[in-house]
């Protein structure tokens, strides 16, 4: 019996790197902020400090930055698969590569009816999100995607309740049949082997069908709503396999104004910190292989 | 000679309110952070602990938030006004209160024409400020308002140079006739006597002429590029008496991709975090009272 | 084919109870972050919206505070066992409760020999952790225990190389035979089947030893730290089936002062923020269950 | 009447520089993060874009890395002294420079009776802080010095009481005889023309005080103790001329258990994170001269 080494990775996280486009005069940006992570043979390293098994996370970044000049101006999904493939090429000992990227949306400054060429202002709502794992080579090459976001912060001022719930010695929450809802919404997104061809279209059709069905549906629970917003993404991008979420319930407590005569028929509410709710769950198709590959480093979504 | 009790001052900070207009089923939101304080005779509690001058931050929170009820639907400013009254009508011993504010955006979920009647999505971008003061009671009543932004983070990609500068022994900087200009923008704009009759539009209006300066002006520097846009509002609106900006000078390191064998015209940067250059300044009419006690409890802007 | 729920669960995150022990004038602290989750079959509240398997997250709140009273003297450990089987107890319906527990440590400030009894100091350096997963009832009563830490910041100011490592076209990093290396530990002990009778003694020891071997052993590469360090703690405390590690490489860069005249032997160094190198390794015995479930819902750690 | 520049600084923020004392095998470390600003003749950078008096924000930077190899392993404020002379020096157009650091303390590694050499552990409490302004030349040329600290977090769990407040109609809180108080305490301590021999001493004793009189004096409200505090920190250090606090009241709310059957003698608390009280107090000698300009440009304290 002994103590071994287990499952390891290493890489670079947050390189945060912004391709400009600006061939024309009028400019594009891409602000991104991109993490690597090689999994592979690096027993060596762990075990005796041999590092020749190693491509150094200072190499990875060069490779994020340098990349950004020709994959720089594509979406996020198709730089990092281009990321991940030559970070596999460049690493014989790695066996996979993830390359996972956040990225920061930017509108043009409002001048004249196009918008201004070069001048822009960060929009500030959610982050775009994308994972793609790459293992295996030549004919063992697989490339798994996941695409998502993070932050995206929605509230129903009416058309919720919760009741009916299981109550033991320690309930003392009341049922309402009309509450606010909201959350902070991260949710992830997995494509099976058939990609879009316009991945940026498909960001924005996915997130707004998620919106859409936040707003259109009525909550008996935030559970609920997650998965009608399941059900509505896979039904409308059949190309997708399944999505998981992860929502606080930021709770919005209506103040008690009784105390100084004063009534509040749902008006005002405190905006609590901590705790809050937490509510996850994953949606998928029923014929969908378990791709636990594509998961395994996205933390909290494994 | 003794030891004495200097300035000071109390109160309750960051009452997380959120107000609900549902009058009709079109509903709307207001979503703020609001902070109070007393300025006044508090001595005793200082020196004896004797708290009968003292109004408990409790009461302060309560006040902000059944205030809500009847000025919630209001502007920040409005809102702000009513409650610092509210807090010199309910505290004696006070000679001063004031209430800042930070408000939040949310855009109706666009579902339809008009976008859904209960179904938000928060903004995201900049934050909305005001911070009112008001001092004196009757005759000596004086209201002094301030309106402001946070994190307005802008950028330009090209029209920004920043060469001819004082060199010393440590200068290693090369002069550029073309870098990217990124700031987070926190700026605060002082109302003189009279107000807007629109707050709401006085501050959309301020924050379009903040990003038309910055998108259409060439930038020698961010001093420059902010001394014109403070020029700019103060006249858009002769309301106004002055204007305080500070901006961190966002950096944007080009990438040295000849390393490589790969040219980088100004196309890939690398976004640093820190050390950032912090830029402050202030903008204001040369016959414009020097109103101290606007900005004594503004941090980082007295 | 169709569309189907899949894996979910659902609790209370960071709920911050302090518990303070006064039964004699000598008063101890307990000031905790407590977070639950449930899962088993939650499906109806998914898919019909019915409530009536759901134990409401304000009822595990109000778990986690009542049982503060009796349970929160003890160790995080035994505390968060109670709430965890208490929470199965309450929820028939419920297959198997998490409850993960973040604590911080306050010292006496120094007044005396032994310190003051009432007043205490936030010590500030780690946070101590442990996650404790419950799943079965009856003869499938089965408890997983996870303790460990988190921000426990660490430096070599010597002691440290890299070299030797795999060169591409995209490797510009030189070769160092002394460096500054520095880290902030996140680790994860799982305990097998035997417990230790002093759990506050057990975390003192591990931390102990954790921070032992990172000064004494040299440092070929991080993962070799690591390594070494999860081999020290497994080979001190037989009870433990393995260790993981998730360690940011904090880079110190020295600072080129040659191009003002003045030299730095490794005496001047540039903290950056981002991008860092991530290590992240697991050290286990080779006889270890796998023990999926305790590691399910740790993010970035299963 | 026309629009002008009104007051302008700029300068390079959050330099993070690390100096490590290696001149023998036993290690020291100085790890500081240092903000520097400049006022002065500044106009026509703001006015023309013309930078010929402007020392870039860059070459401050370097100043402040330069400036750790001989002066880094001194005390902060003699760190910092030497730094805002130098920028002075450096910038003719200057007529005052400041220069803010941040301290974070490291211990050793406990290994053998005096600790390991050259492996630290960060310590995590406190932050120390400086801020220098030197203001003009040769006869002119002054120096003024603040020290401080922030995040002390400090806890009562008893010996504290809040009543015999004013009420007003929207009081509720209840008076308590008995309660938890904790603050997060950032103070600052400024030197009058006398400065100590040995600046470190001098820090740790100023602590003392401050946690001294904190623990040892029962508190009728925050306000009392921070005057307490600050009589006792000017009564034990002749040099210093005024001591000024920001203290939020962290609150601490006992837990309702009487409606589960449980009683809670002030044992169980749940910490809230917003809102919270902030109270903000001076204490000063009578005769101390009011050096405005030691304070303009420290946010919050000015």
């Amino acid at each position: 019996m002994g103590i071994v080494l287990g499952d390891n990775r290493y890489g670079k996280a947050e390189t945060r790197v912004v391709r400009i486009v600006r061939d024309t005069p009028r400019h594009e940006i891409r602000d991104r902020n991109v993490s690597t992570a090689l999994r592979g043979d690096f027993v060596d390293a762990h075990e005796t400090g041999d590092q020749a098994h190693v491509l150094p996370t200072d190499s990875q970044k060069n490779t994020v930055l340098a990349y950004a000049r020709e994959h720089g101006p594509a979406s996020p999904e198709e730089y990092a698969v281009a990321v991940a493939d030559r970070l596999l090429e460049a690493s014989p000992y790695a066996t996979s590569a993830q390359v996972r990227v956040e990225e920061y949306a930017w509108d043009r400054v409002a001048v004249g009816p196009e918008g201004h060429d070069h001048s822009f202002v960060r929009r500030g709502a959610e982050t775009r999100t994308c994972a793609v794992t790459v293992e295996g080579r030549d004919v063992y090459h697989r490339v798994h995607v996941l695409s998502g976001l993070t932050d995206l912060t929605v509230l129903k001022s009416t058309g919720s309740e919760f009741k009916g719930f299981l109550e033991d010695r320690f309930t003392t929450l009341a049922e309402t049949d009309d509450r606010v809802l909201a959350t902070s919404l991260t949710a992830w997104w997995r494509w099976g082997p058939e990609h879009p061809s316009d991945w940026d279209a498909a960001y924005d059709d996915v997130k707004a069908v998620l919106l859409g069905t936040f707003a259109t549906t009525y909550s008996r629970a935030l559970q609920e709503t997650l998965h009608l917003m399941g059900k509505a993404v896979l039904e409308a991008r059949p190309a997708l396999a399944e999505i998981r979420f992860s929502a606080p319930n930021k709770h919005h407590f209506v103040v008690d104004l009784s105390r100084f005569g004063i009534d509040n028929p749902g008006e005002v509410f405190h905006a609590d910190d901590r705790p809050y709710g937490l509510i996850e769950a994953q949606v998928r198709r029923d014929d969908a292989a378990d791709e636990t590959v594509a998961w395994r480093d996205v933390p909290g979504f494994c």
